[in-house]
Order: structure tokens, then C-alpha cells, then sequence
């Protein structure tokens, strides 16, 4: 699967991309059956952003960022690029020339499992990454990798065209075609949680808006 | 020890917890003998955030936020919850639903050895934690635990009612017997160091102020 | 080496530290070819300083503070602390009150393969710390290591008076002797990379503008 | 994707998975391209075993062993378990009792992402285990997950009757429908190997044998 | 607490002390109800051995391994040392003379949330360890800690005379008064497991034996 | 510094080496003041193996073993490899024969700041390896590094031609020059420690033997 880029991939409708954004990570993670969650080494270089995109996926090979360059001109206004590597590398793949360049592309954000450098300007610019780690360290352009193929990204798996949802806890990865309906059960989830923080918020306890009072009993818990 | 909640807990006295606040979390492990601090992979979520307030101790299993649930009913104004795992967790036990329930307890703040999810919210909200990570991951409700028992959390044991101390420097417990003693002597150190301060920064040496010169010599210093 | 303190070290150019300031860690990195980099586990505990200075290095035994005290009187306007340890260690050597020495000296920042404390504190004086760790667990004052002699800090060699240059993306350290051929080649490389910058904003290609197509093409890269 | 038996699954043919294994993990590796390989984390708890099976998956919740019970009644003769998590867990998933059963239905082994117990057993017992870790913390039996689906384990994604290839290097999974013409590549990859080893051993020097001594001029290497 | 030497601890019973090393670390902790196991980074140092003894306990600060010099005076045979540390180490505090003198006294091993050094003769000795690393690195003689007192060990409490149980699982301590009450029930789990070993390794299913299909249905498994 | 190969190195006295790999990692540690010392990372794949010899050094990218080529030529009898890199990576840089090759120019071992593979063969050849990991992931040939420079290996400063002792504790390095007067003061210690080592078997006690009391008291400890 070495070697290959992949130029026309589909996307989600933007008006479900922009919904998922909205509904945020650990929404979205459990509207779909808490699975689509990448590994929580994986870190926002910045805070309060939350953004949703098209993943346009890249497989790199340890310190080796050529495939980058190729995959900024696979993106779309709305995408988001999402790097896994072949074997693992801190190495500073991404920075401020390829930020302007993606940018330029109508890139919305990086989640990368390897590290980034020039993590000020990119503050700067408005440019959001989620990263395994910050590091100054050089890649080379040596080895080819893929492009929009699928990836493992943190331990998760990422479909091009697979809608990526990022914030400040983290990057879930939900699957295209799922989108939509697991939008439907975020904004339902969103609903029904704005009654409970209300209910919360006035002193009642979870005890009893969830009735665990006697499954916990049941199970043998003890008050003394 | 699981499967129990120790429903009435003794409290420090508030003046003595708000003082141990303002002493931070160095000074007030400095005096006490530089015991009682979390490991150092608890970090805030937040900056510049130092609070102090009573122990409620939640025992959980990994990946299962049950107790905690359990834990608010028994908060009083002033208390910070404070979790330990019965093994290794980086699930997301606590979130904005949570925090708004706790909030509405009077509790102050969160130290759990596990992860948090909707950052974002809990910053908003001025909800204090100190974690292990931050992570979306749902957690279950499935397996006892306990609550207001002594627990070990990030290396440290907290006993219910204990006074824990946390600021950007990480997290300090305070045995509630001791409380008032150890405020005493963190006192004490910060009359001392204002001294100390003013005359490093007026340009003397601590060389020359701690007097160490003499046993740096014995020790076979050599100046070349 | 140990219990040595070297009095008299040679120092760079201030214009040179200044122009290496400037061009930042990536760049400097680059502009030497990529060496002297320090691992990426030395993180800022501020955001947004970028500083360079010159190299007053301390060899320190694990969880002891000493010879910080010993490095203050070694200190020159300009100068930025580097202290690698003997064995590894967390614990908190740096704190407020050195910090006010430091700087009553004219120090500008601290690099430690160790821990830092009463980072709130520095954070507001406007002292800027590179470290592995924040804790508050203290240190003691037992065992000699020495000062201004070579040190390894998170896997770099520093020579007392290298120029140490830190922002955001971490720490690198440039050999004294080189530093006005490295600062010669980063403005070398600012200079075109401005122009490349203005270009890939404009929407052109690195794959055109870099004139990877055809070494992409006789490595076997196919679109499809 | 969660509480799902997928009950018949295809495998690959005998011969060919009794090549994968007498090639071993390195071998497979680099013969499929260098993919499929699993995080150095995972490490066998013998010494000196290697082996090659069938994959039945399953993906479980971290410290929740259910699936592995389920697991158990697909297995056939000459499979090897393969266990990913929703989510990061050391736990012990897997002992004596558990390999007992496995052993009695023909499998060969367990690749597990996270922990393993009773390990000097299951070493008395010949059973070989590849594990993140070696813990006796038990798991309970309270959340479905799935067997026989794709699951992620260790990084690498592994699909329900893929080869799994495991020695004292650690563990590589090749597709079912590509095992055969790797196992060919494999070979002709030892063929090639025997003649070299034999040339080495004789004295010859890597840089002629592999004619490398033009490349490295070319790229400016320097014998000083 | 610190500098300080209880001398007279009380001991379990040798028959009880004997018992729990048969049951081993998994059993043992399973039968006390999931408690008491030490963190999964302290592995032994050799393979095959399993033991138990009653805790002398040594709290020691990072890289000073005074304390171990005291706490050897405070052996009775069948003791096992275990140290924990005020702050992280990886330092080698305990060697072959060490081991040599603990030996003397009659002392069945050693546990330490830290490092240890000439592995290879501890081996040759028959003097089994479970730490946390390995490592050459000297520790020094100046600070205090305390012996027989209450102490934290990689995550687990504990208690001078206490139960320690460690075998190639890892290690795993059980409270003095309950000692006799955990082999119960130990050796009843063992008898139950027998009978169970024996249907397993007949070919019987666990989803069977333990009467799993009923609860796995009624969760939602489903089998395509 | 990179793309350099240095020819002509001297070396140590061979009876030198001898001795040195006979006094072992933790005497020669100490016989040199507490320096040299790798990392605890880096721990040998194989038991029982303690040698010495010369360092033929290696400066590596991440991920690119084309320097191990060209230093095995620079090879004479009785040297190891030791290999640090210019960036992290866990890549499995040298197997069976790269090590086939190495024993044939007399090489004794390798030391190695990254990942090795064919662990069972290299065990079964003899060929013993001290690595920070084991992991089958290939490595390029792709950028120079340097053979025989400075290179900084696990933390420690290795110069070409130094002494490395390696064994199951880990690794030294010695400083050529040094390597005699080290090697006295190792024969020294060892003489001493005969002395000692027969007294602590006999039942002394390091507190007596040390004569420790009189300072422990000093300090404050106290029996109880």
C-alpha cells in the first residue's frame, strides 16, 4: 500500500461536518458506541479550538515528511490532514511553511502521531494541531509513503474521507458514512443532557436522576 | 474495603484549610517535612488556579466512575473530590455533568489519578482538576468501589478529610491532625523568605546567605 | 570532573545571541545541521519567550540543588542556566527564590533536565524555565557536582558558554565557536524561506515550488 | 461493531502458515513491504518460540475479559488469539485457566494488548504469550465487545483469520490473502540471505558485497 | 515520620506466611478481593521464584540507600525488605554486599520501587529482587528516612509486618490480620480451580462452565 | 560533524580492557566517581554476559543503519559498536548479519541507542547486544551520520577508542586516557570488598562494619 496516492476521495456534506464539530469529542464518542477515539497521547498545541473536517490521510515513514507535500494538494476547503506513521517518530514533521501552504488549501487543522515545530507561529496563524509531541527535529524527503489510504492513526482507524472531530480533549474519527447518523444521536444526546445539567445545576443528585440507588444496594454498597 | 461509604467525615478547620491554600503547594510540603505530595505526573488542566479544601476520597475501579456518582451526595461545601484506581486508568471518569453536580455540593475542585473529558467546560466553568490525562473515554458503571475511605492516589495516601493543597506546582495532602501545625510552620517559612527574597534581590549570593561556602570547601570544592 | 567550578568561561558576541534569538530553534537547528538539539521531554513552562544566551552549565547529582547556588555567583548579564544531572530525577531544584537571585544577576532563563517548582511564581516574574518536569518535592544540599564544566542535558553536549537558544519548540545549543557562521546560515535561510512563505500562501504547490514531481515519479509514487 | 460473534471465518492454508512462522517476524516484515508489524511494546513473556496461526480477534473493554471466554469456543486447531482494547489497559486478562481451555482447542498462542498473569504457568504449560504487560490485577465480566472483527492491536490492524506471526522479535500480521505470496517473497528473501550470511561470515565487507561504496562518495562521505 | 526505626514489628504466623507463597500473587490477591497488588513496573530480576515474608519496610528519599544499612538490622529470618521511595529513582540502592549481609540475617528477598545493581551475582546467590529498574548507579549516605514504618510501594500500601507475596506475576502485599484469613479463602479458590482446570482442559467451554450464553444474550451478543 | 568517518583510532591496552570487563559496570562506576554510566534504557538482550572492549562509534539517523556498514570496516579485534542516534528511534538497525559480519572482523558486542532484531539468532550466534528495544521494523539507507566521532549514547558521552563495559547491570564508559588509573582503583575496590563481603556473611553488620551509628544519631534517627 506504499507508493500510492489517492486523488478523488469522498467527503461527508459540510452541514454534518460543521454539526459534529459543534457536538465536540466526547459527544461524539459516545454517540457512536464510544469507539473512534485516538489514543490520548495525542495533544492540542493549543487551547479552545474545536473543529470537525475531511480526514485526508497520509502513512509517513519514521522521520520522513515527503508525503506532506504531496498530500496538501489532495486537500479540499474543509479538510483535515491526519498523519500515521509506519514505525514511531517524535521528529518535527509539520511547521509554519507547510501550515501557510495548507492553509492556503482551505486546510482547517493537523492530527498527527509524531511531532510538529513552529508551534508559536502556528499559534499565531490560527493553525490548530493535535500531536504526539513538540520537536524542532528535521525530517527528511527519502522514502515514499501513501496518501489517502487508510491509516492508523493513535491506534485508530482512519478512512480517507472519514469525518475527524478535534478539541481540547482530544480527536475521535467518525466513519463517513456513519456520519450522519451519528450526528442525529449527538444532537439527541446534546438534548438530553441540557435538561440533566439543569437538574444537576439545582442541587439534584445523580443517585437519583439516574435511580442508582438500588442497583447500588443490590450490588452490596454499604453506608456506615 | 470496597463497596463501603463512610458517610460522616471530620473536617479541618476552614481558616486553617483557606491558609494552607495561600501557602501553596511547596511551601506547605516544605513544611511538613516534605511529605504528602502527588506524584508529579498530576498536572492541572488549568493555569494559575491554587485552591485547599477538604478530602472526599473516592476508591474506583479502572474505567468506572460509579463512585463517584456516590461521592457528591457526601461533599460539603469547601471539599475537593480526590480519586484513586484499584489499577492504572486514563479513561475519562469526569466531565462537565459531573463537575456542574459537584459545583452545585459546594465542592472546590478534582485530584484523580485517572483522566477528565470536556476540558474545555471545566475551564469555563472555573472547576479546578488535577489528572493523570485527559481523555474522552466513557467509563462504566458497573463495579463497586468506595468512598470517603483512605486511598492511595499518584503514590500519596489521602485519608477522608484530609487537607489537600493544589496550585500550578501539582498536589499536596495535609494529614487533618496536623493541619494546623503545618500551617503554623508554612508560615513561618514564608516570614522567613520574604527576608530571604528581598536580600537575594538586592544581589547577594544565597552562597553567602545560607552561609555555605565553609562546607562547600570541606566538601573539596575547587575553584579554577 | 565533579566538585569543580570553572571561574572565567569566553562567552559569544551579544549581537550573535541576539540574531540567534531571533531566528528561534527551528531554524537554528536547521542552519547547523540539524544537531544540537535537546530531546523533547524539555518543555517550556510559559508560552510564547523566545530567548538565547550564554551557557553557565551545572553538573548535578540526582534530587540536589547545590551547585545552583554555586552557578548564581557565576552568573554574567545575559547568561542562561543549563543543568544536566549525574542520574535521573524529577524533583524540584529550582524555585522562586533562585530565580530572584538569578535574575538579580542577570540571568535570562533556566534549562533542567529535572523538575522546576513555584511555577506560578516564575511565570509571573518573567523568568523562563525549559524543564523535564514540574514538582515541588524538594531537594538537598549533600553532594558536590560542578559548575561551567561540559554537561549532557536531555541527550545534548553543552559547553559553558555555548549559546543556548529556547522558545516554544524546545531548546537547542550552538557551539560558541560557531555561532556567527550557524547565525550567518539561519539568516540565510529566514531570508529564503520568506520567499517561499509568499509563495505557498499564494496558493503554489511545494511539490512544484520544491521540484518533487520527478523524484516522486522514479521513486514509484503512482496516483490513482 | 461492539457485541458481535462473527462464527466462521476464513483462514489461511496450513503449509503457508507453517512457512510464516519457520521465516519468522523479521523476514515476513520486511517481505510485505515493512507493514503489519506491531508496537515494540509488545514483548513475549518466553524465549525462544516461534509460531504462526490463524488470527481470532477480539476487541474488549479495558479490564473486561468476557470476549476472551467467547473467543475460545471459535477457536481451531493452529489459531492464535489476538486481543485489542477500546481502551488502554494493563490488567491481566489471561492465565493458567484460560490457556488450559485455549490449549484444549488447538490454539497456539495469545497476542494481547495489555496484561497477562500466572506466567510462570503458562511458560510450565509451553503456552506462548506476546503481551504489553504482566500483571495479576483481575478483570471483571461486565461489557460486551466483539470476536472476529478487525480489530487494532498494538498499532497494527488485524482482520479475523489474518496470519499472525510472532517470535522473540515480537509479532507481525500478514493479510489471508496475501500470505502465500508473501511466504513466496519470504523465501526467495532467505535464499538470498544464506549466500550473504556465508559471504559476511568469509570476511567480505557489507559496503562491497552491497556496493555501497559509490552512494556514500556520492552523498560526501569522508574518510578523515 | 522520617528518621525514625521501629524495632519490634509483629510477624504472621510462618505456616500462613508459608501457605501464601504456595497460593501465589494472583490467587492471593484475588482471594483478599482485588487489593494489594503492587503496579505492574516492578518486575523480578529472575525467573521462577516464587516467595513470601513479613515486611520489614524502609522509606528511603530518592538515590540515598542509607536506610537499607539500618533495615538489615531489623531482619528475622524469613523477612523480606521493601523500600519505598519519598521521591522517584531508578538508582541502584542494593547490590551483592547487601544482599550478602541481608542474607545473613535471614532475609528472603527484596522489593524496591527503585533500582538495583550487580543483578548477575544477586542471581548467582539465589537472592531473589522485584524492582523497578536496573542500574548500576551509586547512591549516597546523608539524608534519613525510616524503617517499620508505614510506606507506599509502586501504588500499594504498606504495613511493617504485613504479608509480602511476589513470584514471577509480580508482587502482591497482604495486611498482618487478614493473613490467615486470605489463605482461606486462597486455598479454597485453589481446591475450586482444580476442578475446574480439569473440565477445562477436558474440552469443556468457560461460556458453559460458568454459565456465561444466559447474561452474554440478555447483554446483546449477537452471532452472524 | 556528520558524513565523517575517522580511520585510525587508538585504543585501549587489550589487558587493560580485560580487567576491566572483569571488575564489571557497577565497580568500574564507581572506580571512576559515579560517571560514564548509559542510561537504565538500555538493558541486554541476553543473561549472563560481562565483556569489554573499545568503542568504534556511530552517529545514526532515525531509522537509517547505513553507518553500521561502514563502521564494520573500521573494526579490529576486540571492539564494540556503539551506536548513538541523531533523533529517537526504536527501529531494529542490526540483525543476524550485520552481526555475522561484525564477529567476523572480531567484534565483541554491540551497544546501541535504538532497536535490534533477530534477538533468538543473535543470542544462539553468541553476539551480545545491549538495546534500548527490539523491534523487526527495518531501517533505510537513505542520509549520512558519522563513524567515529563524539557521539552522545543513552545519555553519555562516548569517544572513540573509550572502554565500554557492559554486563547485566547495563553499560560504562571509560575514558581512554583513564583507563588504567580506573582500572586500579576498580582492583582496589574489589580487593575491599572481599574483605567486607566475608564479615556481612559472617553476620556483621554494615551499621558496625561502616561505622555508621555514631552519624545516624547525629542525624536525629531514632529507635523506638
Amino acid at each position: 500500500m506504499s507508493g500510492v496516492v489517492v486523488q478523488n476521495i469522498p467527503r461527508a456534506a459540510p452541514a454534518v461536518i460543521k454539526g459534529l464539530a459543534e457536538a465536540g469529542v466526547a459527544t461524539v464518542h459516545e454517540a457512536q458506541g464510544r469507539t473512534g477515539l485516538l489514543a490520548s497521547h495525542i495533544r492540542p498545541i493549543q487551547q479552545g479550538v474545536a473543529v470537525a473536517g475531511s480526514a485526508v490521510t497520509i502513512l509517513a515513514p519514521p522521520g520522513d515528511n515527503w508525503m506532506l507535500h504531496v498530500a496538501i494538494e489532495q486537500l479540499r476547503e474543509g479538510d483535515i490532514l491526519v498523519l500515521g506513521v509506519t514505525a514511531p517518530s517524535d521528529a518535527g514533521y509539520f511547521g509554519d511553511l507547510l501550515a501557510t501552504s495548507a492553509m492556503a488549501r482551505g486546510c482547517r487543522g493537523l492530527v498527527i502521531d509524531a511531532g510538529v515545530r513552529d508551534v508559536a507561529d502556528l499559534r499565531a496563524m490560527g493553525f490548530p494541531v493535535w500531536s504526539k509531541a513538540v520537536s524542532a527535529q528535521g525530517t527528511v524527503n527519502e522514502t515514499l509513503g501513501s496518501v489517502n489510504v487508510p491509516v492508523i492513526c493513535a491506534g485508530a482507524l482512519v478512512n480517507p474521507g472519514d469525518v475527524v472531530v478535534a478539541d481540547d480533549d482530544g480527536v475521535c474519527v467518525v466513519a463517513r458514512e456513519a456520519a450522519e447518523a451519528v450526528l442525529k444521536k449527538a444532537r439527541a444526546r446534546i438534548a438530553a443532557e441540557e435538561e440533566k445539567r439543569r437538574r444537576l445545576a439545582a442541587g439534584e443528585l445523580g443517585l437519583d436522576m439516574y435511580d442508582m440507588r438500588g442497583r447500588l444496594a443490590a450490588k452490596g454498597l454499604k453506608y456506615v
